[in-house]
């Protein structure tokens, strides 16, 4: 057992505007800080949080990064196995960018590392997933895979976790914008309709292929003419104030397309270079701006690292 | 202009199990012969018509392979060229195999070829697809993209006709049986409720785009995992009579998926190499031949050329 380990668990955008529940992708920054060390008393605890106003529960069971290492450690049979956690949030709750699967991926690689990395980075996923459920209610994966295993990650079957690496083309950045409104998860998730239209679920099928190809490709034709959502972003956009006004300015800086991170606020757009990336960030900055809405700018390329163990 | 132009535009298969409307490919065989060759007489005129049990009509303006390429000849602005056409129906109608897409398909290569090839192959497809349209009522490129221009083939967009070529891996052999029974495809389309659920969008998305990560990366497991249709299958399987005993008998021997070919009631399966695609064939026919439904059967590569001009 190792004396402590810190871990940086990386934001991430879901749903990467056709892929629904089913993509996501890692930023290099911002994101969770979590310590794990090995105590001498029975259990799990968390001895710190810091950056969460208070609002984070101390209590295992209800603690996303805590209910995530409880499970690996149930798994591994040792859940008296004493264990204390740190979580330093470096990144806003609520913001869309999978603040709760941070600190669940954060938790179970710092645990799993603690006991001397029992299990591969790929089998830490379940237990991390179970730890997000707890944050959001919601088992989904499009969030804790790339925080945890870092690229542009496809999640086939969410039932089975059954997950895939897609490869993006060199010089794809992402520009991220977090404006300073408070949308819930679960709200975000009640204004989506329980029914899509056949029609509407061709659209968007249509764009998932060739967004897949697109990045399989290297081909920024393809990924502009795909990056688009045609069922979740007109169902949510509604809940992020000048939102199509922020989408405007980021294609009109040359971005390869724009829509809502996660269940928002954040919105992110994707350019095929540095430059244009930061123009982007830049024109979405001013938008907010005008309306005095405060935010916050985020710019980097697909990360490829995951939780980085430190 | 040259003096005569035959042509075989092959059979295909749409939507390809979770690519409803969006993804086809072609086979080696079946397909129809047409015949072109320009004629002093003003205007393009059919002169005949084989294999059709005197069902298509010698109307231009009604028949798929006449509309097609009269909407051709109108794009030139030459509608007044004398042109004649032969169909020799080689393959079944309203089978799922694409035959009014072949005909069509294959009077665009012809007549083009005939005026010494003034557009591109890939300019052809619209033409192509409004033939289509006269026979099945609906605008769709699933079958006539891959008919023409071989391969596996993705819509990305049908109004605008985007498509791309999605590669697939060597070996991959399809089989594709046709139980002779008639559905047709208006009948086959009515089937198909307007509303999709979420939940089922979300899973079939997630088979989409492994399929063409699998596809890309000549990966069978992927694509022996995602080779399923969540949303129209269980809609129209109904209407084809023991599909569910041919599906089973096709995975019982090794096929990585199975699903209706376009509207049905044609069975499809994908294979990973002749061997096995043999195997699915002779055990898909057992099936049926208990029930004493007659059937044809069809083993082919990925066609990689499309219309052939000979």
């Amino acid at each position: 057992m190792k004396a402590g380990v810190k871990v940086f668990a990386p934001a991430s955008v879901a749903n990467v505007a056709c892929g629904f529940d089913i993509l996501g992708f890692a930023l290099n920054k911002p994101g969770d800080e979590i310590i794990a060390r090995p105590t001498e008393s029975r259990g799990l605890k968390i001895s710190k949080i810091t950056g969460d106003n208070g609002k984070l529960p101390y209590d295992v069971g209800k603690n996303t990064a805590g209910f995530a290492a409880l499970k690996l450690l149930e798994h591994l049979d040792i859940a008296g196995q004493g264990i204390e956690l740190e979580i330093h949030k470096k990144m806003p709750f609520g913001s869309g960018l999978g603040s709760s699967a941070a600190s669940a991926a954060g938790a179970v690689v710092a645990v799993n590392e603690v006991l001397g990395r029992p299990l591969r980075r790929e089998e830490l996923l379940p237990f991390a997933v179970l730890g997000e459920e707890k944050a959001d209610g919601a088992y989904h994966a499009d969030n804790v895979a790339p925080s945890l295993l870092g690229g542009l990650i496809l999640i086939r079957d969410t039932d089975t976790l059954d997950f895939y690496r897609i490869p993006t083309p060199k010089g794809l950045i992402a520009t991220v914008i977090y404006p300073h409104i408070e949308i819930l998860t679960k709200d975000a998730r009640n204004v989506i309709k329980a029914e899509v239209t056949l029609e509407k679920h061709i659209e968007q099928s249509g764009n998932l292929a060739a967004l897949i190809l697109g990045m399989m490709q290297s081909d920024f034709d393809i990924i502009a003419k795909s990056l688009k959502d045609s069922i979740i972003e007109p169902q949510r956009s509604s809940l992020i104030p000048f939102f199509s006004e922020v989408q405007d300015a980021a294609m009109n800086a040359g971005a390869l397309g724009c829509s809502i991170s996660g269940a928002g606020p954040s919105i992110f757009a994707l350019s095929m270079n540095s430059v244009i990336a930061e123009k982007v960030g830049k024109d979405m900055t001013s938008v907010l701006n005008k309306e005095a809405i405060h935010s916050d700018l985020y710019i980097s390329p697909i990360n490829s690292e995951g939780t980085i163990v430190y």
